[in-house]
């Protein structure tokens, strides 16, 4: 397959990568799919970039399924965990029953090794005071499990019990087949900032390859998903009374603490 | 997109037709994936065929989902309410509420015109007296509907409202996507004697399109599944019996009337 | 299964209905759920219905996905022709392979037999000038293919060739079962007032089951995803400079004139 | 839900468990939807023993959609991976982000604790010298993930990262809801004596479950799934002529040295 050197190949943390293996369709397609389904009624000639932003303004999802992209990914366990959560994906990822996995794993940058949010539970921030004393830990860790691993292999335990020893800051591989409306619902979850940074720089990394290779759709996603906001009922309530010069308080506004102040924060911060 | 000119397009019924609009990967991508999964494990040259043949042979799907195509498809309404049941596929539809549909149906040819089977519940079998009148009383009365809808068109009815006059022979367009792995479950259910013949002309049709592109996976498709048998544990049990010389009756095997008259057509059989 | 008598079963159009025949789970199953994926980590003994409302929000669904509801619904064919392009759900419909069909057909209410729009290329709007003759009409298309398809019958044609003589208007039965979360999603789109009216009623009955038996969730539903606004990233800017106190009009917003006018009704409308 | 202390649960390896937390419908609600397809054409009192069985043989799926369990499942995170793989159920497992995990761990029994296989690159086969020393290694390697664990916590290190020096062998806990169908299609694999041993323990837990609430289905499958065989193109060809009295050998039946030997041992074999 010498075509594949061509192709566009990210790398991601410090072993990982993205690589895009194989594509079907580019923004003609969707609107070409779209076309059929609007038949001789769409007599009046639309142009098509609008046509791409009518489809994704009003949710029509079907066009963008006739697009399919697939990925060759390099991952830590504990990322492809979240990312196979995704159920609307074909996946073949290397088996450690078949083979004996290389010693590799995932130690993060200084910078990212951070303490528990205090605000967000699931979430990291802040500095800690010895951040080089964490990253050395966790390599240690690694090595001795590794060590574990082929000490076992080395007596002949087998691969599919040798392997349960090893932590999930090791590195997997995977084929990653979807669509492309799928691929642009996996990476509105995946790009926001409340996903955990080792996966969000993964969806970047798939976001500029996606960008490249359909540029309307892209900038369509961008404006109606990615930069967009929802409003609750509640929410699109006090917008109105804000628009017409009154007084909007969170009293009255059915809004919660928290969702109150995330609400002010939108509108009215910086 | 003027490549759409040249590939394949075939014409099923009196107006309906598949045609392969775009598609991703080759029996190469199969092995390339399914690679991944056993890494470092094959070591050992395994030939490229007997590893697809292998991965059909133990129901190892998700190699055969690397693969996607893309069909434009034209068809009655009943031939695409079965298609439609088929729920891993994407599809846009041609929409009438959007656009005044033609006057197409699809009038059987005087041969498939059968009486109902007095053997099979849902089939057709044995000569009508007079197919040809059948074929007129289809022709008219595909005639007075469109004429009905043409007369509620003219009086502005809306067009949502108007096709609901149209029967369910006549034609429908839309784009179909889907893997590999769930075409061939298509063509297994569709290609069999049980399936309607309107929608299995429909099958044949994609089944010779697959062949081309992916021959080596056709080939094990066909012994792994088209023309494989099943056998229940109490066949399994008859078989062996008789694999040892002994005598097989329908007593004491397990099996009811008809499902052993089944069981002896397709071993003893000609 | 006498518990079925006392299910709720709503009469929707001329001959339809909708039934639930099943279900699974109720609102506090979805918390339970939820507080798996927590664990510890919800210490705090958030309150239930706030936790709902979090999660819709949030548009975490898998917790939506733990309850199960299964109906029995009989509509007109062109109805189940949308219905069924929803993939996510579970379908057993009667088979006109294997029965006979009644003669039941949809005829519009006299108010609901609606002119062409001139604004929306796919919806009804305004008056005809005589609906009873359309409706005549409709009933008369209707008599006339049920009898041809009688009298095929009587002729022996088999019941998989007569059918197809049938309008998209003739009623149909079947056995829908989907979890809540891919329920909800299909109310989305077909309480919209974009979708036609014959499918509105049957969501609009289905969403009263839902609202009975899932009342938290409901009122979460209705608050974030029924009645809530989305702003694109244009429609966020202008909206962030009017908080302010500036004008905004059009140019330099990137709206369509169209897209400009929805957005100003909605929230600058009565 | 005072109700879940009635309702069955099974311990699996040394801390795991599956326990049933809801179910919809019963071998009944198969029958019911399968008559809905049929309608008025199963006028003959088919006896509902020998209906499920049919559906089961014709491969007919959807009526067994119409059943849904969903489970509280506690085991190993490498077990849970292999679990996950299956796309068509909901899932809500613990998040580590936002929970500090307890120190659970699986070490196989002794007599699990076995040599690569040489016949079978992903299984086990054969005893191991030391098999404790390899329970200890396990162990040791286990308590000093989890050391690590609790020093990066202690440190203030975010829980998202802390977790990733825990090895694959530690439990994970989630809620699992599918519908019957595709709750067998689960078991047929992971029932498979190819299935890694400490997930087949779980499909076998759940396969009692099954059985035990649905024991006319359990029976068909079982029959039809479980004991049946399949027979290629090349095998069918040899078996007939076989049953004519033929002598079979392998040069002539297109098998390869393999599939050969397996068709043997399964037809001739004790």
């Amino acid at each position: 397959m010498s075509i594949l050197g061509k192709l566009p190949m990210s790398k991601v943390l410090d072993h990982g990568f993205v690589r895009l293996v194989d594509s079907m369709g580019e923004d003609a397609s969707i609107v070409q799919a779209a076309r059929v389904s609007y038949g001789a009624g769409t007599k009046t000639v639309q142009d098509d970039v609008a046509l791409v932003r009518y489809l994704m303004r009003r949710h029509h999802s079907t066009p963008f399924e006739m697009c399919h992209l697939k990925f060759h990914i390099k991952c830590p366990i504990f990322v492809a965990r979240q990312w196979h959560r995704h159920r609307t994906a074909s996946i073949n990822e290397i088996s450690a029953r078949y083979s004996v996995l290389p010693e590799e794993y995932y130690v993060p940058e200084i910078e990212h090794l951070q303490a528990q949010s205090s605000t967000n539970k699931q979430g990291r921030d802040g500095l800690l005071c010895n951040p080089q004393a964490t990253a050395r830990r966790i390599e240690e860790n690694s090595k001795t499990a590794y060590h574990t691993y082929t000490e076992l292999l080395r007596l002949d335990v087998a691969r599919e019990i040798a392997r349960m020893v090893l932590p999930v800051n090791f590195y997997t591989e995977f084929y990653w087949a979807l669509n492309l409306h799928n691929l642009m619902h996996f990476l509105q979850l995946r790009l926001d900032n409340h996903a955990q940074y080792e996966i969000r720089v993964y969806a970047e990394a798939i976001a500029k390859i996606v960008q490249e290779r359909f540029p309307v759709t892209w900038k369509a996603f961008e404006d109606y998903r990615l930069n967009s906001k929802h409003l609750s009922a509640q929410g699109f309530a006090v917008i109105k009374q804000a628009l017409k010069g009154e007084t909007v308080v969170q009293e009255g506004s059915s809004m919660g603490q928290r969702e109150w102040a995330e609400f002010c924060q939108t509108f009215y911060g910086e």
